[in-house]
């Protein structure tokens, strides 16, 4: 392949951009002897590759305003493939050891892959499942603000899925721990990846029995029901919004344009 | 809480069974001093424990016929318990050492968490989303049979999510890569865990826009297209079943249920 392959441009985990905003490419000749390599893909015929980093950042996403910012600049497609390479090479950094038996790994596979040196067990990139829901009641939604949130801002509530729960028990599960709410009648919605590190945002809304909340103080700021006036005033945006809505490219944005067209 | 606690009979990762047929369950006091204890809930107000064992199992639940036949004589309610508390402690088993750094890591937050002793990285218990989708065809369905399985075993197909994709794009390119076919309007129905080692299984269906198809042989022995007629005869049973249908336990059993009454 040599000249013709390219090497997706990262300082660190954080994108490289040309000076049309796009997301920047070299050619892997640049790409260090003794890299690891991650095969992401062909665009048309030329194989894309990225390196994995020295380190990886399992920090949210929230913790970087200038990886938020370059995520803002990003095009869907260019944010859609920086997206799967990042949560890959942040994967490969920080997994350079097996988990089984302490050893060293190596990358396998065009980097879909690791195995270890001395057990020989396999290691894959991990993705964690995470509802995020939407929970109604008598044509309101119940939306949180984060602690550590900037004041205003509220998206929808969302936790880890964890071993043995269904998506619907994971739902129910989750706006009990941090509403006091019960709900029924959950239902899926949309999904999409979010690489922060490797997440499946899985996209759900259920139902309120009741409107009664108690807040779990450990992890959110503010709990509120919302109209379905003031949810759509918020997506217009401004400076009247009743808060200030998710980011553009986070599913929250897309469930609460979904529901207020319902 | 001493000798109320029950602690889950487990001989490795296989279930204990009492004389009736259910989980098995001894007291707390039976542990060994030096064992790795994981929190699974309480019952009532008796808290429930597992011992994390010495060693764990990455393989196929279809390589292991007698815990095949300890799933399907257990009551659903059983089944759930040990699902998930299998899937727990196995990860423990698997995780006893640091993937960043190679240090031991020791149990912590009563077993929903490991930490390093060395670098103080923070590791928690993977699930991995798998989809699983009943594909259409004029009133048709493609189902395969897995290289190993017993001849005339078949099921819906199925792959793991990858970093970078949603659901929906996960199911389109597992259809085509085990079976050339594309396809369109992806739906969601329904969800379960899997504890094979801790999946959370996405049930799917989707419109096929052709019935020609070209198997993968890597992964399949046979890929067939069912009528209503042949997948209700199976889900009935029998000796003149045209196909034996998965496991009662198994999400596809559920799907193809769903399908044959849609
Ligand atoms: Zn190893
Ligand atoms: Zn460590």
């Amino acid at each position: 392949m040599g000249w013709r392959a390219r090497l997706l441009a990262l300082d660190g985990l954080m994108p490289g951009m040309d000076e049309a905003g796009a997301l920047a490419w070299t050619s892997l000749a640049d790409a260090p002897q003794d890299a690891e390599l991650v095969f992401l893909g062909l665009d048309g015929d030329r194989p894309c590759f990225a390196c994995v980093p020295p380190q990886g950042d399992s920090a949210p996403r929230m913790a970087n305003p200038a990886l938020w910012a370059a995520m803002a600049a990003l095009s869907p497609g260019d944010l859609a493939v920086y997206g799967g390479a990042r949560s890959l090479v942040d994967w490969h950094a920080r997994h350079r050891f097996c988990a089984q038996c302490g050893g060293a790994t190596e990358i396998a596979k065009g980097g879909w892959q690791r195995n270890c040196t001395q057990c020989g067990a396999q290691h894959f990139p991990r993705t964690d499942p995470v509802t995020i829901m939407l929970v109604e009641h008598e044509d309101r939604l119940m939306l949180g603000r984060g602690l550590g949130w900037g004041e205003g801002r509220f998206s929808a509530l969302a936790g880890f899925v964890e071993p043995g729960e269904s998506i619907e028990e994971a739902v129910a599960r989750e706006v009990l721990e941090e509403s006091g709410v019960t709900v029924r009648d959950v239902s899926y919605v949309a999904s999409q990846p979010w690489p922060f590190p490797s997440q499946l945002m899985i996209g759900c809304h259920a139902l309120a029995d009741d409107d009664t909340v108690t807040m779990d103080e450990t992890e959110l700021a503010e709990l509120r029901w919302f109209t379905r006036d003031e949810v759509k005033a918020a997506l217009v945006g401004g400076p009247d919004a009743p808060f200030a809505k998710p980011p553009r490219e986070a599913i929250a944005t897309h469930l609460l344009t979904w529901w207020s067209a319902k």
